[in-house]
């Protein structure tokens, strides 16, 4: 199962820096707002973590509330050892799911190494939500799993579109499991569907540390549900102090860290349109999918993806491949949008194969 | 489910400090080697850690390899969040097992939560194995899980009297778990039994940074088997990027970490022997069961665990209650061996009930 991000096999394990285009994590880096208190997590590393993580769930319980008018109390939290073991549970509590496709491929793993029965919506032509068919696939399963913004293309949820979808799930018990790994990155909080978890306890939220605060190493995720009867069954497929030490030290300060918040989004007002227009401008590229997040899905001409992924490396460059992506074949990559100056590189890069019309 | 190490609904969260002995963690706290490292670990945060953990893998390997004669690699072990995830996916890959009995409460609530069925081989009034018994109950289980030494009473397994059992196993195909957690506070290696690993690929060795290396806060645990396949459906119910940036960090350093290891034996050859003894002579104490560990299991005379433990935690004390062990009531309870300082105000405590013949 390939997944972004592996430095290692091309990189690192064979002495070679890897520019990483393949995973979507903050070019920022490591919040400082982390790395100053560092020194109260190696003072803490001793003893073990509050198995309720009480203080922690307090500190994501100002964070939302400060931002969505959604009460959100301790109870309504589950945290994970990253947003993928939240995945994981919410799926395993579910004995069939509609996964919104192409998608996170780790939704349709879990799924089948859990042995639940699988539907597959899947995005039309534009890449956007097949909202009727959704609709008709939901209602032959327990619940749906979707991503907001879609990974791999960076699409949102139409909300009027996907009410039908939430009374449907409400009125029978469905559950709603809802990614929003990368919300933080639109730039709008009105983008997210956490302000509807009160009028819709069929909605489970899950979000993560890992891409926004550009600390994949940490291991920090959770889910927002009002539903306590599923809150349960998540729970007890969780073992005891699953959450690390540093991942709360995270958690109590990165979530606060305005100025972090505020160059983030400056850097991505400016790279977002700026990369996709670069990038849909080049004769290789057929197509560059609308996104909000960090990352393109892009299709492209007379290339190959495998092809190129093969010619980038060669130049330490990595980017992620499609081709196992239910949905998605070998003409489409996706990149992460990273600092200025690492995409130029990639640009200057591609426009060769313009000028060479490869 | 109550386990040790909550010192935060009576302590911190109460805004008091405890002295505690429910957690059985060494007391020299956190290893300077992995302090001294912490901006390597900063450094590496903000990429995903590889996916397959193969350098830290072979932290392992060396480590292991230089201790016991079965050349390790890299595709006999199981990554875990801490111990608990090991031991989790250990019994979820098996639909019935046989637990040897009373021990550490996370098997039974790993085995019912999946819906595994349990037999239960009791340990005999002196809390030693009985090999007979669990030879008959795991004829009819698919698998057994046994902790060496054993958690709460400490007493380690007769290899000798074990072999039976080993056999069966490994005619049947069936798998024996045995939970090395606090091994290494044996001070003597051939108390492990993974010499055996080789010879049996029935094994599954279970081990952990937590408790020895006094880091609990970390989370990472591991197991040893030579079987592929059973290798194969633990790793199917992991999420990718398990284990965190720092237990990373910490494998690198810590397992290599001579001076620790040597003051760490040198501690509990005095403090153990001394903490039995004294503990033992007590008037308020039955009986203190033999032990390996760094932890003894006392039975009570005249008061119960439970008055013990309200007394004590008034005195900012917590020790760890048993009735929630299955085969042990509330004249048991369990106490962590501590500095000697620590050690001797507990002592000092319970000094006072004789004196007063209560």
């Amino acid at each position: 199962m390939e997944h972004g991000g592996d430095i290692y096999t091309e990189g690192i394990l064979k002495g070679r820096k890897l520019i990483d285009f393949s995973s979507n994590i903050n070019p920022l880096g490591v919040p400082e707002s982390f790395t100053a208190n560092i020194g109260e997590g190696l003072a803490g590393l001793d003893v073990y973590p509050d198995i309720k993580y009480r203080e922690s769930k307090q500190y994501i319980c100002n964070y939302i509330n400060k931002s969505w008018a959604i009460n959100c109390k301790e109870e309504d939290l589950v945290l994970g050892n990253g947003a993928g073991e939240n995945i994981d549970i919410a799926i395993r509590s579910l004995e069939s799911i509609t996964i919104v496709s192409p998608a996170f491929i780790e939704y349709e793993d879990r799924a089948q190494k859990n042995g639940s029965k699988i539907a597959y919506s899947m995005l039309n032509k534009d890449m956007e939500v097949d909202y009727k068919d959704l609709l008709e696939k939901v209602k032959a399963t327990q619940g749906l799993i979707i991503a907001n913004p879609n990974n791999p293309n960076g699409g949102l949820i139409d909300r009027e579109k996907f009410k039908p979808i939430l009374k449907h799930c409400q009125k029978y018990n469905k559950k709603v499991i809802i990614d929003e790994a990368f919300i933080e990155f639109t730039g709008n909080k009105d983008d997210s569907l956490i302000d509807l978890v009160n009028s819709y306890s069929c909605i489970c939220i899950i979000r993560a540390l890992t891409k926004f605060y550009g600390i994949p190493g940490i291991r920090l995720g959770y889910s927002i549900c009002k539903d306590k009867d599923y809150n349960g069954r998540m729970r007890d497929k969780q073992i005891p102090w699953n959450v690390n030490s540093f991942a709360q030290l995270a958690l109590k300060y990165v979530l606060e860290d305005e100025e972090y918040i505020r160059v983030t989004k400056k850097w991505l007002e400016e790279e977002r349109p700026a990369f996709i227009k670069e990038i849909g401008s080049l004769k290789m590229v057929d197509r560059v999918y609308p996104s909000k997040a960090n990352f393109i899905l892009v299709r492209l001409n007379k290339i190959s993806g495998e092809k190129l992924y093969q010619d980038l490396i060669k130049e330490n460059i990595l980017i992620r491949r499609c081709n196992n992506y239910n949905g998605l074949g070998d003409e489409y990559v996706r990149l992460a949008i990273k600092a200025r100056e690492d995409n130029e590189i990639l640009i200057e890069k591609l426009e060769r194969y313009d000028i060479l019309d490869i």
